[in-house]
């Protein structure tokens, strides 16, 4: 058995809906009795009151403030996750343009995004990593970019592969649209570089349920009318994001959250620096043990965010989740589509978790390695 | 000063995200420490867990059990609310089918519907209400029904006239596509003459973020190949309610009510006679004071979930919000579309909050009256 100390809660590296910073917890669960100021539970509050317009404006302005955003940009939180915005995107900037997208195809998520584009317009791929098996990102030399593409579109963090961007592919000329999921607000990033970047809540910002679009108001302002309101990224601007009846719970658990970010930790710098001593911990462990811990990603491609790797046997396997297990660890099964281990070190999972995870990592090379 | 004594939290009459049964909201409150059985806290719970298959097969069938479901039917749990659905529907039983579909256009929800079938092909409107303001729904005699129809939409309660239909308008040889939104599972349903029934789960049902379909399987497997998943109730069915992340809070939240409905309150049936209970002793105190109280709704129509009336005068209205107020009574503002007022009493609504606005108003009548 591990001597990692049992906690009364596991440390929790679930690879979304992932943890939430334990302070805010403690004030959903008191808002749910009582959200301060307004006399009622958090369920149970209109969306058409001047409580409501504040706690999204109040959201808007943190993602803004964490971003440096200026007024060219809109922040919107939407419905549907990041697989409806593989729809939004093509319908409202690649439909009857008469123009090409940029597609990269490198993991599991950005292939999920070509089809979606494909149903409405013509897309080409700037690069093809599923030959190879999503083993690696390609270098901007392998890029085949069109400089009269509509958009490039990207996924900067392959969650199941474990592969991060430390760069930003694409030619400044052509808007790049990125699918920021699971990297969003986890590190500073310059939006300026940016056309459209969306981000379901559930991996860095909060509950399932809300996406987070960080828009630039020239291309708002290049969709053509006539789309249907709840998939026109326009329509719901317009709308101050509340069109419908929006997710009331997950956005003011995602308000708390940029709070959180924003006042306790201090901005995306420091929660850069947190992330990576998080994955510092955990790779330093898989790395002195390579026969065993056997990683996907290559090294200068690592994800901060999750870190992928198999070990030798299914035995082992099986061995090494009962174990974390008892050690108070959750989460760490691979994706379904890959196997082995995928270890999930989001905003809210603390260097302490990360520590503990790296101990017992290299416990269990020390008895099975 | 109304007599009627002060509670600690008040009693809520929003017209959605509505009320949530007291006993829901303790049990969230808890499940946000930990849901019992898991050692996790409801946010930070994977949706790719047996834990998570467990939870929404136990709610759908709790909605099968509940509307005595058969093989027939699929219940599925959406995004996007009503607005989505509005799209969905014409997208896969509309577009390319060759066939009109039938709208019947009475009031300010199933108005909303109409354009968005237009989007995708040729709508006929079964009936008008929008000449006469909404003031009224259709008889049978006065609805002009296509046999040959793709299928026919309406909305069974219509949410900001306070119109409630208390019979199944429609021909049973074209599928209906009801939109419930405002009283599913408020009543017994006979769903056997239902193509499909859709519902947000924000008044009836649960938190905002989630909308439960229930939808024939022959319709299901008649939906075209090619659509976006998202948009596609056949993709949504083959992938159990779970293509993508889900709102894992709402979903969860959406089945304790559904426990609550069946087991506490005892099914649709009881559910009912509670309904109408607090509507007559609602509807009672206005009857009382014609003078004051303005209805809007003709008597049989008069919906059980929303009464909606004027006052006389600007002075009135701003007076009967503020002692309202002063009284613990909230929620009661009109739809921002037609002003006055409009009292939910959805299911969590209780009896004796029902019986508590009723006092109130008759207070307010004898002061004002």
């Amino acid at each position: 058995m591990p001597e990692t100390a049992k906690r009364s809660f596991p440390h929790n590296f679930s690879p979304g809906p992932g943890a939430i910073p334990e302070v805010v917890l403690a004030e959903t669960r008191e808002a749910l009795r009582e959200v301060p100021g307004t006399g009622l539970p958090l369920l149970g509050l209109g969306h058409r009151t001047p409580w409501f317009r504040s706690i999204v404006d109040e959201a808007e302005a943190h993602v803004a403030a964490l971003l440096g955003l200026g007024p060219d940009h809109r922040v919107l939180f939407l419905q549907g996750g990041a697989s409806l915005q593989f729809t939004m995107i093509p319908l409202c900037f690649l439909r009857g343009r008469g123009r090409s997208a940029d597609y990269l195809r490198a993991g599991y998520w950005s292939a999920k995004a070509v089809p979606e584009a494909e149903r409405e317009g013509r897309v080409k791929l700037a690069w093809d990593g599923r030959p190879g098996g999503y083993a690696r990102l390609p270098s901007d030399g392998e890029l085949t970019l069109d400089p009269g593409a509509a958009y490039f579109h990207y996924v900067s963090n392959e969650t199941v592969e474990g592969l991060q961007f430390d760069r930003v592919p694409g030619l400044d000329a052509v808007p790049r649209c990125c699918d920021m999921s699971s990297d969003f607000l986890a590190r500073p990033l310059d939006c300026s570089r940016f056309g459209l970047i969306y981000a379901h809540a559930q991996k860095n910002l909060g509950p399932s349920g809300v996406t987070v679009t960080v828009i630039r108001r020239d291309l708002l302002e290049a969709i053509p009318a006539g789309l249907p309101p709840m998939l026109d990224y326009r329509a719901q601007a317009e709308a101050g994001s509340v069109y419908n009846t929006p997710p009331v719970f997950a956005i003011y658990v995602t308000l708390l959250v940029l709070r959180w970010l924003r006042h306790e930790i201090g901005g995306l710098a420091e929660m850069e620096k947190i992330n990576r001593a998080k994955a510092a911990a955990v790779y330093a462990a898989l790395d002195a043990a390579p026969e065993l811990y056997r990683l996907r990603a290559p090294r200068d491609q690592r994800s901060t965010m999750n870190a992928t790797f198999t070990v030798p046997t299914p035995e082992l396997e099986a061995r090494l989740l009962a174990e974390a297990s008892d050690a108070g660890i959750t989460g760490i099964e691979g994706h379904r589509s890959t196997g082995g281990f995928r270890v999930s070190l989001y905003n809210a999972v603390t260097l302490d978790s990360a520590r503990v995870l790296a101990g017992f990592l290299g416990d269990f090379t020390r008895r099975h390695g």
